[in-house]
């Protein structure tokens, strides 16, 4: 879709864009200055200075001079600039106090970019400095991938809205919240299915709704493995192939499942939060980064040293939350200490994961692990 | 501004936001399984398992077992879960092939978090992870810093609007999109004062409609060190203080300004827009999150091996922009080559920047530095 550049801040290019003019569009003067012809200043010197005639001519003559300011043509017969902090004006006349070589202080035509260069790449998420880009050549409007719609559905009979006071036996449910914002961060646009009972006919039709409005369908809870498997039943009566993957050796997480109907993902998480924000983390943001038609965006990663042992669980991939912190240049990620399954808290006191891969069995006091930064890093 | 924490992602907290109750509400099951008393188990294992009666009453009482799934409070008389993978269903009684001890798979009332903590502190910029724990308190309201209005003007005679076609002798004015870009991207609210020309009336006026309309002001151009100072006349005739700095030992973004008028910063940025960007994220950006109320919000920093030499300015501190990149767990950072002054692609090729500190000459090749990652890091 074509969008205005105004509009674009944070949208995914939907094709390369190639420059149709040189950047700049012409010789330009980099500083304040006078126009010279470089062999004119040839041998300057405070104590020696070159005289220069001031003119206003279009051309630039021998032992000629032209005041210019950042940014202005070079003109005709000129090939170089005089800073301005290097020259005393002496009425009409200029005294060079230093020499300067063809070129100097010049922007040249085309440096910054060619006529027919791609100046942006399909799939560049654009930036404040990516649309300057654009705008110094003169592009208005750009191709953007049209926002991936995410259908968003909480299952549990268990569950009540955020603003309703729970019974005992029942929870708000956070996780469509949680995961909406996961794609509002993303660039995604989610669209809210709201609470199914752990009921077959209530989950099939949410499903089956959100497949009609959305290309992707998150679902969260009713994955458990002793739990009565309405979710994964639903969804393999509704079409083939249906659910692809079930039970992920990864913590927290394991009950996550992949499926496809109609060509469209439909990713399974639990309904633990905190896994929910993992398997959404590991399975869903790939596929909607897909969608956009970004090809890899990592989060940004720090290699940090561990404040302390973290023991793990193998033959299982664990996503260890941390907290990242510098102190006098050294990074040092302190293991978030979890007191129970699914403490959201654990989630709120880190910055960042580690992910402990399968056949270790654990992380050493000081040992150096990579980061993956999902919030700001703190100082200390 | 008391806004719906539905509309809160990515707001600033203006207050500690303290937990009303517990979180969980009540000693709940953290897995699927059969509620128990703990000693009731002990010594089982799948060669002499305990045998366990199933019951449905409120109360569990000795030697007998309620089945209870995640998130289910635990019933009364119990004191620990057995996971439904370490038993066996019999009719109505249940074979525990593993003992437990008293807590385990519990979650305790109270283990995220006890009523009278501070869940969120104050100066938090809202992630999904924290308006999920907000929303699981049961908080459907949250106060929030209202935005920064940030008032963006360029000046420069020679500048035209995009969409324009610039003559000769004309430029586009790119610095606008680009500074409203960044104020969006910290969450504050942009306002367009248009360009000036390099006019005292003009600029005044526009400096003052400014002052009315935002809490901070940002000027670009007019700034260099030949030019006729007609910005710093202007704010200097509007008021005192007036300027307070001007000319800031730095590369690019030496004749940055910074000014104060009827105690709104006033920040006067190089009209070249490399510059501009490094002018407003070292003096601007800190100006917008303190207004912000974020204490401090560090760019992402990674440490990462300089592929080759760089060269510096003695005397002025270098902003010098990379491309970090990883390969194999290890990170490094490619230093974007400047074919001249003020050129954009220098950003739209790099992702990060390292700051040469005023005492050194340059960098040498493979000397390992912190990089300031301001898009996301590639991979290689």
């Amino acid at each position: 879709m074509r969008i205005s550049l105004h509009e674009a801040l944070e949208r995914v290019t939907a094709e390369d864009i190639v420059a149709e003019e040189d950047l700049p569009p012409f010789d330009r003067s980099a500083v304040d200055g006078y126009a010279v012809k470089a062999h004119n200043t040839f041998g300057a010197s405070p104590f020696s200075p070159r005289v220069l005639q001031l003119t206003k001519t279009e051309t630039i003559d021998e032992n000629e001079a032209r005041q210019v300011w950042t940014g202005n043509p070079l003109p005709q017969g000129s090939d170089a600039v005089l800073m301005w902090e290097y020259t005393k004006r002496v009425e009409d006349q200029v005294e060079a106090w230093s020499p300067v070589t063809p070129s100097e202080n010049v922007s040249k035509r085309g440096e910054d970019i060619q006529r027919g260069e791609v100046a942006i790449k399909m799939g560049t998420r654009l930036k404040p400095h990516h649309i300057g880009l654009l705008a110094a050549l003169g592009i208005t409007h750009v191709n953007v991938v049209k926002k991936p719609m995410v259908a968003i559905l909480s299952t549990g009979s268990e569950l009540v809205e955020l603003g309703q006071k729970p019974r005992p036996n029942q929870i708000i449910d956070v996780n469509r919240l949680i995961l909406s914002g996961m794609c509002l961060e993303l660039g995604a646009h989610p669209i809210d299915l709201g609470i199914a009972k752990d009921n077959f006919d209530e989950i099939s039709a949410k499903i089956q709704e959100g497949m009609k409005k959305a290309d992707v369908i998150v679902t969260t809870g009713g994955t458990s493995v002793g739990y009565t498997d309405v979710v994964h039943t639903a969804i393999n009566q509704i079409g083939a192939p249906g659910v692809i993957a079930h039970g992920i050796a990864m913590r927290p997480g394991m009950p996550t499942a992949l499926a496809i109907l109609q060509n469209k993902p439909v990713v399974v998480l639990s309904g633990n939060p905190v896994a929910a924000m993992v398997g959404f983390e590991v399975f869903a943001r790939p596929v909607l980064l897909k969608l956009l038609g970004v090809e890899s965006e990592p989060r940004p990663m720090v290699k940090a040293r561990l404040t302390r042992r973290v023991p793990s669980a193998l033959g299982r991939r664990v996503f260890l939350r941390v907290q990242v912190f510098e102190r006098e240049e050294e990074f040092f990620a302190e293991p978030v200490r979890v007191k129970g399954a699914g403490v959201l808290t654990t989630m709120t006191k880190s910055n960042g994961y580690v992910i402990i891969p399968e056949n270790r069995e654990g992380l050493e006091e000081g040992e150096i692990v990579i980061v993956h930064l999902f919030d700001k890093m703190g100082g200390a």
